[in-house]
């Protein structure tokens, strides 16, 4: 019944378990040998093009690096050869065929002699006509290419970005995985509400006798039906559920999207974003926050410091020094100070740990440096704050920008807030916080503060003493206050956001 | 200006690079000397407990793997300790002191003896009421475990589903990595129509007196306001964006929440999951559907086969073969014939590739299975098929099933669909599939069928010829007929999603 040779592949030559891809123009030019007899087909898009009499030289990328692959394209006399040349525009979609030899030119290690007379050597695979392509060589502005995103990832600065953000990601996945984390995706669409973190997306119900997603402008409220049965909305944040899993898987992070509705348009509001949270049980003996800091700072060293020293590739005019990521050069192009803050952060005492200071230090730290009649250098000019610093009162942005910026001149972290400042479920500090004369009521908490980010980073230990949340509850008047043991049980955990 | 002193942290004494969380339980099992003299601290939830009268057995874990520690709590005669052991019930948050020795027993490489006299061997971290505790040794129905929602992961299988998805997402990771492609997170609120795949969820407009996310059952349609000025949707599909983005960086993929507003409850319509999306440029000459066939197996191989053929921890009693994760195991227990299905896709005949079939010859040995008079072999009772085989028509649930489950007994890969039946997208092939009379026009297209499962993946060669899509889109009436030129360039390329 069954014909065995319809299901022979002639083709396949590789096994299942080699199967590799061609290489892509950033492995074929790492790998390249000095020099081969060999013909070397490449794939890509034309970046530009500039054409001389009896040459023209090409420089193709197909989005694997920052670095496209420069090509000699010799002319031929020939009528076809002529008509190819002039579709050869930037933009253009080709196939390339020549030897892949050592450059004699600067910035590149190799490129790539093409004879066009030969067969199949120059192959359009979609033309690009020059008058409608948006992309061009000068500097577009975002706006002009917001108008035009499909192919805005053609441009150097937004490519460089998005492998970035695909490198940022892996480094990520690879510290939790070094320390034993779960990933686990957690509901988008939700009932629930995270603690106020901001405004929810609602997802509209629909008209029963209409087609569900209809957008019907008005429809009859007698007919209107939720899809759940009840209001559902996307969710603010995932910390809800993590913390449910962490009392079971215990280590779990998420890397998802989160929605806020919040109807403002400043660098710091997205609609949508994809937040990073992490939650964990057993903090052990002795504990505070100052475990949770030291596990964010690695996190962040972990991801970021390969970036900053990323290996040169060997070549003959430099060093094997290591130099920062391709990607970070382009977009450092057009702001340097960016790139030495980093580094400074990054790369100079990397045995030590980045400063911490209490909330109390932090208000000290403020007045101090606002009011001359209490600061310790009397030659120092007063910092004028448009908020005075008070102890209760939040970190004003002018605040944390002063302490990263100014104080310490790098990432710090600022730990144990006044609890009237932080939710419920931050753990509260047993005496007074370290270091400082009591100041009253403050929670193991953090807030990471980063120059020209501000925060990147918060967390807390969560509170664990069913006797101290259910008194909160009561307080807020969410419970009544005839108290009734819990069912579960929850050890002292943290987490960041 | 600055205090220095404020910065000292005395406690850190490993630097930033060295930065290790404690071992979870299956990081100190695994790496347990065969013997200690030194005590070993561990923290988890005791999920079982036997009480005898002079010793406890209890079973720790931490969510870090299937397999517990049995700890060995040896009770004393105080007053003290007999309240402790008390409190020692299921669920109950535990830290245990004590020497991690070899065990005796079976199924365990150590155990932990812990003298409950001793100061602090036994902390209770969190109490739990046995009474009010939902999560017992027996097995539990998935519908009362989803009335407990916040504790399910405590469940064996649950955690095993979440730590192999964990296991999942990393090796899928691992995988495009090793091909040279970005991950890519795409918008998940769009106004765009991936290609009808399915309803969409719409984003509620509020009204615009009234706070955004309120959900007032209906406001009146004069201060109705799109968040975004018109109607916004959660996503479908990621693969319009997907490919716009490989039209710029070549090789993208994204592993992202997708929405479908469905009303309908089976076990293959979710309204909220993740899906995997790959598209890719210039496929390279000669190139068919077969290419992505290769990549997709070699994908699926490379995820899973790690799973099936796990290295045992060494143990005098068994050799250093594999075996399957024990999650696998724990899954399986209720369901061996599946495990047995994947060990033979998987396992057997390694340097093979899965088979495959054009539709048009799927569609041929539907029929002849179906009709005696055509059968190949006369003593084999025809197929009972409620839907005729028929060229130009679907491929019924039945004959997927019939496909993967009789003819090949594992994963089939059925590709040249009818144009008719797949989106316009997708490539037309230029002359008969191969191996086959010509049936009509097809498509450079697959689907992945699987035992048990049906349709695991799909794909396509996408359309590159600008005069093809062009009167396609002119047959479906969507742009007027005069031709006007292709402002960009799209080379051939193709996608699994």
């Amino acid at each position: 019944m069954f014909t065995r040779s319809l299901l022979l592949r002639p083709q396949a030559l590789r096994s299942p378990q080699s199967f590799r891809l061609p290489p892509t123009l950033a492995q074929l030019i790492q790998n390249a040998p000095a020099d081969t007899a060999e013909a070397t087909t490449v794939h890509g898009w034309i970046k530009s093009i500039r054409k001389q009499k009896n040459v023209a030289f090409a420089v193709i990328t197909d989005g694997s690096s920052d670095c496209g692959l420069q090509a000699v394209l010799v002319k031929d006399k020939s009528k076809d050869s002529e008509d190819l040349m002039r579709r050869l525009t930037n933009g253009a979609a080709v196939r390339l065929t020549g030897q892949l030899v050592a450059s004699p030119g600067q910035g590149q290690s190799h490129e790539l002699v093409v004879e066009s007379g030969t067969k199949d050597s120059i192959v359009i695979l979609g033309d690009c006509d020059p008058q409608h392509y948006p992309i061009q060589k000068k500097l577009l502005s975002n706006e002009y290419l917001r108008d035009n995103l499909h192919l805005r990832a053609r441009t150097s600065s937004i490519a460089a970005m998005l492998r970035l953000r695909h490198t940022l990601t892996r480094n990520i996945n690879h510290f939790f995985d070094s320390q034993a984390f779960h990933l686990v995706h957690t509901p988008i669409i939700t009932s629930s509400d995270a603690e106020g973190a901001g405004e929810a997306f609602r997802i509209a119900p629909f008209a029963s006798s209409a087609h569900p997603a209809a957008s019907s402008p008005s429809p009859s409220p007698t007919t209107m039906q939720e899809f759940f049965n009840r209001p559902a909305h996307l969710t603010v944040s995932h910390q809800l559920h993590l913390e449910a899993l962490s009392t079971a898987l215990n280590r779990v992070y998420t890397l998802s999207p989160c929605f806020r509705a919040e109807p403002s348009l400043t660098s710091r509001h997205l609609a949508e974003f994809w937040m990073l949270e992490a939650e964990w049980a057993f903090i052990h003996t002795g504990a505070d926050v100052n475990q949770i800091c030291d596990f964010v700072e690695a996190l962040l060293r972990s991801v970021v410091t390969p970036l900053l020293a990323h290996p040169s590739p060997p070549s003959p005019s430099s060093d094997s020094t290591s130099t920062p990521h391709p990607d970070l050069q382009t977009l450092w192009a057009a702001n340097p100070s960016r790139h030495a803050l980093l580094q400074k952060a990054f790369l100079t005492d990397t045995h030590k740990w980045w400063p911490r200071l209490t909330y109390t230090q932090a208000i000290d730290e403020l007045t101090k440096a606002s009011s001359p009649s209490r600061s310790s250098s009397p030659s120092t000019t007063p910092v004028q704050f448009t908020y005075k610093p008070e102890w209760g009162k939040p970190l004003q942005s002018e605040h944390e920008r002063w302490l990263a910026e100014e104080l310490i001149g790098g990432p710090v972290f600022i730990t144990d807030y006044p609890a009237s400042l932080k939710p419920f479920y931050m753990r509260a500090n047993d005496g007074p916080a370290s270091g400082t004369e009591e100041k009253g009521e403050t929670v193991a908490c953090f807030d990471l503060l980063v120059p020209h980010v501000g925060e990147l980073a918060g967390g807390s230990v969560r509170e664990e003493r069913w006797e101290v949340l259910h008194s909160k509850l009561v307080q807020a008047g969410m419970v009544p206050s005839s108290p009734s043991p819990s069912s579960s049980s929850s050890p002292s955990s943290s987490s960041l956001t």
